[in-house]
C-alpha cells in the first residue's frame, strides 16, 4: 500500500459527520487481545514475532471482512511514513519507535487500524466521526470476532482477557471520545471539570494521545477501568460523562456569546486573518487558530467553511504530512513556510 | 470654518510626497514670536488676549498671503473638535486644555497652522511631507515676515526674539523631522542611536509630540538649541543628523531583509491580515500594524497600497476622528469596533 493514497482525503473520523460532531469530533474503541501460547510482544524474539504475524495473516485470509485490510510491516516504512501514520492517529508512538517485528493492519477508510505486536499482539482500533460509541463498539466487536474464529485468545475464566499491562486486563477495552472544548477553556472552567472527570475514573489526554497536551482545545476522554465491568457498562458510563461534558461546553459557549460576543467574534476573525496572511507559522499556533475557526463555524460566525476541511487541516499541517505532500525533506523553517502556503491555499475562498 | 472639511483628506504633510518620504515622513518648522507691549499669554487677562487677537487679525487682513487663513477661536470649539485638531497635529495639548483667549490661524491645506496665545503670542507652524527643511523654513519665514510688516515683535538686540520660555529665546525656531524607523527598532539599535542624537543636543519625541511615546515606530527629532546659532546653522545641523538617521535606518532595513527575509515578510503580512480581519482593535495596536504596512510598502512586499492612504489611517483611526467621521459619541469599545470596521473598509482592496 502506498501511503500517498491516504493524503488525498482525511480518515472517516475527520469528516465531521455523526451525532454532535460539532463538539464530539470522534468516538474510538480499542480492544487489546493476545494469542494463547505466545509470550507478550516485549518478550518476543524476531522468530516468534514472525510466527505471530503468520497466525494473524492466516486468520485475516480466512475472513471476508478482514481480507481487504492492508497488512503493513512497520520495518518496511521510512521514518517519514511512520510519522505520517502517527499523525493520522493510526499507530502509537511506541509502535514506530521500535518497529522491528511490528505490523499494522489497515482498512482503507481508516475506520479500523490494528497494531500487531505493539504492547499486545493485537490492538484493534475503531474510530468514527461524531458521538457514536455503540456503533463503533459494534464494528470493533465484529472485527474481534472475526479474529477469534481462527485465533485462540489468552483468556482467564476468572479475570477475562489477559494483556501485557495489567491496566488493560479483563475486557481489554479502552473507549474514548475526542472533544473540542474551546468554551470551557475560555471560561476557565476546564480544570475544575477535568478534575471531576478524573475522580469518576476517566482519563484525559491531548490531541495526539498519551502524554500530549491539549493543543487546539481538543481533549480525549477515556475509561480507566477495564476490569469488573462489562463492555456495555463501560460504554454507558463513558457516554454519560461525554454527554455531561458536551452540555457544559454548550453552556460555556452560550455564556461567552452572551457576555463577550464582540470579543469572541474578534478572536475568531483574527484567527482566520492570521491563517490567511502568515508566511511562517508553527504547527501549535496553527492548531490554536484552527480551533477558533471550528468554533466560529459552530457559532455561525464564519460561513463557507466545512468541518471536513478544517478537521483535515489539523492533520495535514503536521510535519510528516507536509513533507509527504511536498515530496521532500523540509527543515523546521521550510515547514513553517510551506505550512503557511498550504493554509493560504486551502482557505483562499473564505473571506475575512 | 467647519472642521468636517478636514476629514475628507489628509493634511499635506501626510501625502507621502517630497524627498525621502519613505523614511522621513515630514519636516516641520515652528517659530515663536511675541508682540511688543503685551505680557506673555500666561499672564494675560481676557481683555488683553482680545487686544492681541485684534492686532493679529489686523495684520492678517492687511496681508494677501495671510488673508485666506481661517481665524478660529479655540473656546468656540467643542471638546471633540479640539481633540480633532490635536490629532491632526495642528494644535498642542496645552492649547486645547485651557482654550480661553486662545485662537488658531489655519491654512486650509494644513501646511501652516498658527497658534495664538499658546505659550507665546504667535506659534507659527509649517509642516510639509518629506525631507524638505529649507523649503519649509522659507514658507515659515515668509509668513513670519508678513506678520512683521504690521506687528512689532519683542526683540532684544543682544539675544534675539524674546519668548515666554527661555529655551526658545534667540531665533525662536524649532525645526523637526518625523521619521519612521522600524528597522532601527527591529535591530534594537534605536536606543544607542537616540542617545547619540541627544548628546548632539537634539531632542526626540513620539508621534504626538512632547511627552508621547514612540508609537508606530515614529520619532520626531528636533533642535534643542535656539540661541547662539543662526537659523541656517540650526537647519543644517538638524539636516545632518536626519541624514545620518536615514542612512542608519536604511542599513538596518537591508540587514533585516538579508538576514530575516521570511520572518520580516511574515510579520508584515500578518499585520495586514490582522488589520483586515479584526473586529475590535485599539489605536496603539493599529499604529503598530500600520507601521509594518508602511515598511512592507517601502520594501516592495505589499503592493497596491499608497502612502497617503496609510499615512491618513494613522490619523483617522484616532478617537476624535472616528467620532467625527461616524458623527456620534462613542464608548471605548464602540471605538475599537468602529476602528476595525473602518480599517476593513479602507484596506478592502488590498489582498493578503
Amino acid at each position: 500500500m502506498d501511503l500517498e493514497e491516504l493524503l488525498n482525503k482525511p480518515g472517516e473520523w475527520l469528516k465531521g459527520k455523526g451525532p454532535d460532531s460539532h463538539i464530539i469530533v470522534s468516538s474510538r474503541i480499542r480492544l487489546a487481545r493476545n494469542i494463547k501460547g505466545f509470550v507478550f510482544p516485549n518478550k518476543m524474539d524476531l522468530k516468534q514475532s514472525q510466527e505471530a504475524f503468520e497466525q494473524i495473516q492466516k486468520a485475516q485470509a480466512k475472513s471476508s471482512i478482514l481480507r481487504s485490510f492492508n497488512f503493513l510491516k512497520m520495518e518496511e516504512f521510512s521514518t517519514l511514513d511512520k510519522e505520517l501514520l502517527l499523525e493520522r492517529h493510526l499507530v502509537s508512538q511506541e509502535h514506530i519507535t521500535t518497529s522491528q517485528g511490528k505490523a499494522l493492519l489497515l482498512r482503507k477508510d481508516e475506520v479500523c487500524s490494528i497494531m500487531i505486536n505493539e504492547e499486545d499482539h493485537l490492538r484493534i482500533q475503531v474510530i468514527k466521526s461524531g458521538f457514536d460509541l455503540y456503533d463503533t463498539w459494534e464494528i470493533a466487536s465484529k472485527i474481534e470476532a472475526e479474529f477469534a474464529k481462527n485465533l485462540d485468545f489468552a483468556f482467564s475464566g476468572s479475570i477475562g482477557y489477559l494483556t501485557s499491562c495489567p491496566t488493560n486486563v479483563g475486557t481489554g477495552i479502552r473507549a474514548s471520545c475526542m472533544l473540542h472544548l474551546p468554551g470551557l477553556i475560555m471560561t476557565k472552567r476546564i480544570n475544575r471539570i477535568l478534575e471531576l472527570v478524573a475522580k469518576l475514573s476517566f482519563t484525559t489526554r491531548g490531541f495526539f494521545g498519551e502524554g500530549t497536551q491539549a493543543i487546539g482545545n481538543f481533549f480525549q476522554v477515556s475509561n480507566q477501568i477495564t476490569l469488573g465491568l462489562s463492555e456495555s457498562e463501560i460504554l454507558s458510563n463513558l457516554a454519560g460523562v461525554i454527554k455531561q461534558l458536551k452540555s457544559q461546553e454548550m453552556e460555556a459557549r452560550e455564556y461567552m456569546v452572551s457576555k463577550y460576543k464582540l470579543s469572541m467574534e474578534d478572536r475568531i476573525w483574527r484567527a482566520l486573518g492570521t491563517l490567511k496572511s502568515s508566511r511562517l507559522i508553527a504547527s501549535n499556533e496553527t492548531l490554536s487558530h484552527l480551533s477558533l475557526l471550528r468554533l466560529g463555524m459552530d457559532l455561525g460566525i464564519i460561513r463557507g467553511l466545512d468541518t471536513e476541511l478544517i478537521n483535515n487541516l489539523f492533520i495535514i499541517i503536521q510535519p510528516a504530512h507536509l513533507q509527504k505532500i511536498y515530496k521532500k525533506k523540509l527543515s523546521h523553517q521550510e515547514r513553517d513556510s510551506i505550512r503557511a502556503t498550504l493554509l493560504r491555499e486551502k482557505l483562499e475562498k473564505i473571506s475575512i
